[in-house]
């Protein structure tokens, strides 16, 4: 029987309850379709650095290094300052197994209504392919000088090679997925040195992929075209910190961010890829066990996709979408229904086991 | 009679098409009300790159100095890099003069739908007060290695004074205009130095103002949430990079950017504030008399208004707004209809003479 071993970190907030939700629908994913995906959980989180001054224990990549994925929750918490929990926990983990890819759908679901007059399903069907390893997300610079006159300095540091790999990426992606068309985000009006150089490498790496179209926007009126004319996109790449804020704007447009999911990639396979929702760990509502589980479920769905188990991953989508339309179905409050986490995961997972 | 001298630039594409038809409308305006508008023109753009290898002569900035405003249309163009077409003439007037506020109103127009289900007027109405001489914008930076190994580093500086002056501005505005409540944009938990800083700036100003509601928002999760419940903004203010992409992002739930304007200013007025649209050039529709000039005529109210003559500069929206709802007016095509430039421009001239 194929085994895969997945290290789960559901982390803080409501991670801590949609994380356990997904896992009793890939559950039965697996059990239905013959194989097991084994979950070792990993209790790391902002309570984690409360306790310790760490948000993971020194050695806690390595303990990730030799599982088949990640799959992680949400990370972040009030209490400790958001720079601390991330660059101790998601951010390493990202760079260090080179995850250099962070893939994100943006798609209408079933029963799921777009903020956007008149765009229905097909009219907003896209993916936004990040930067996911350097960039704008830098740990370089610092602060000088004192009251008025302190000056504080932010480095963004772009690498030929990290850059050429994620255009390469895209293109690729967009050749494979068929949508042979490609958007890069720049701004290379106002940011002087960086943006240059991403078109430059646009460019030429675009030369190299004669039969996918390529155009590119300023971020600027990229974000405003997400609005006005969603359905021009198929392949929309950008940096670490153009493609967070176009895939937090993408499933803003599909309804909710409380169901998009995310691939942190490492497309080589040299180490574990890891697989969480776009949301965060939303302190507003955590505990009360009425988050939306959806985004995790679906990124549970793009891990098994990366493991080769295609079929089921398939079947976990069509059991989502076919619950999400079920008349009956309790949807959780950001959706207008009054269900629970507990309870949406368990009306997907029924409905799975009898698709 | 009162009198304001003007330089107006009108750039590059569509800048050449919507400046003379704001300017038509507000010397009407100004005839009405018993003032005068002194417009000087100066032809740099482009074009004038490619003559001399500048964007403006060597006193450029010596010669706008003394005007009251600087009226500008839009600056870049294919042909020259963008990032030398900006930073030899945009980004240098608003750092020499000061304009270190960069306010633009997100507010849907009578007569213009939004794309967003269920918004009407009155649930999109804010501001935006972008920090607009620093931060990532900025030439400090470079690249080394050759090849493969080329690495190219982009410099952010956010200063103390400048940080604290555009905050201060926000909170200001914010008691003014009686909508007290200030968003921040922030991105503290990927960018490590600058937007911590940011943060504890903002704490550290709101704290001075007490009668003013304060919160903040990481710059992904505010995108969506322009798009999922604008109704709830007030004012927001983002650095330079953030405050520009979240104020093209405003006018596209707002409809169309083409109607979007922006006033840069010198809140002290020791140098000339310039007032420009949010749209660029549109090299796609320049040279066919098509393009629409409402951001510029709404630059050009805001700018009356900056220049002390508020009763003119709501006239001027008054026969803007009653334009757009006339039967008979012929928009131009962005808006749905086959009009051009200078007959909507007209239009808003007469319908202003006959107010
Ligand atoms: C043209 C460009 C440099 C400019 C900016 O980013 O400031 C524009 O987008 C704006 O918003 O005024
Ligand atoms: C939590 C934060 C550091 C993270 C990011 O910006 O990468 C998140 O917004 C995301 O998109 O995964």
């Amino acid at each position: 029987m194929r085994r895969y071993s997945i290290a789960s970190i559901p982390g803080d907030g409501i991670g801590r309850e949609v994380v356990p939700a997904a896992i009793a629908v890939l559950t039965a994913a697996a059990a239905k379709c013959g194989f097991v995906l084994e979950f070792r959980h990993f209790d790391w989180s902002c309570q984690t650095y409360l306790k310790t001054g760490k948000m993971m224990p020194d050695d806690g990549l390595d303990r990730l290094r030799d599982h088949d994925a990640v799959f992680l929750g949400a990370v972040g918490f009030p209490g400790v300052p958001d720079h601390i929990s991330l660059w101790g926990l998601l951010l390493p983990i990202r760079r260090e197994f080179e995850q250099y890819v962070n893939l994100r759908p943006v798609r209408l679901l079933p029963g799921i209504a777009s903020p956007l007059r008149d765009k229905a399903r097909g009219d907003i069907d896209f993916w936004v392919v990040r930067e996911n390893s350097e960039g704008e997300y830098s740990q370089i610079g610092g602060r000088t000088g004192t009251g008025e006159n302190e000056i504080v300095v932010q480095q963004a540091i772009f690498t030929r090679r990290g850059t050429d790999r994620i255009l390469r990426y895209a293109f690729d992606f967009a050749r494979r997925s068929g949508r042979r068309h490609v958007t890069s985000a720049t701004k290379s009006n106002g940011l002087y040195h960086s943006m240059p150089f991403w078109d430059e490498r646009f460019a030429a790496i675009g030369a190299e992929y004669p039969d996918v179209a390529a155009d590119q926007y300023h971020v600027d009126i990229l974000a405003a075209r997400f609005v006005m004319s969603p359905e021009r996109f198929n392949v929309v790449v950008g940096s670490n910190l153009f493609g967070d804020i176009l895939s937090d704007l993408g499933p803003g447009i599909t309804g909710t961010i409380a169901v998009a999911p995310s691939a942190n990639l490492n497309p080589e396979r040299r180490f574990p890829s890891m697989f969480e929702p776009v949301h965060g760990s939303a302190p507003d509502i955590a505990g009360q066990g009425i988050a939306n589980p959806i985004g995790q479920i679906w990124s549970g769905a793009m891990m098994l996709e990366h493991l080769g188990e295609t079929e089921p991953a398939a079947l976990v989508m069509r059991a989502l979408e076919t619950a999400l339309i079920a008349p009956d179905i309790a949807r959780t409050p950001d959706l207008g229904g009054n269900g629970t986490t507990a309870g949406f995961a368990q009306a997907v997972r029924n409905t799975l086991l009898g698709l």
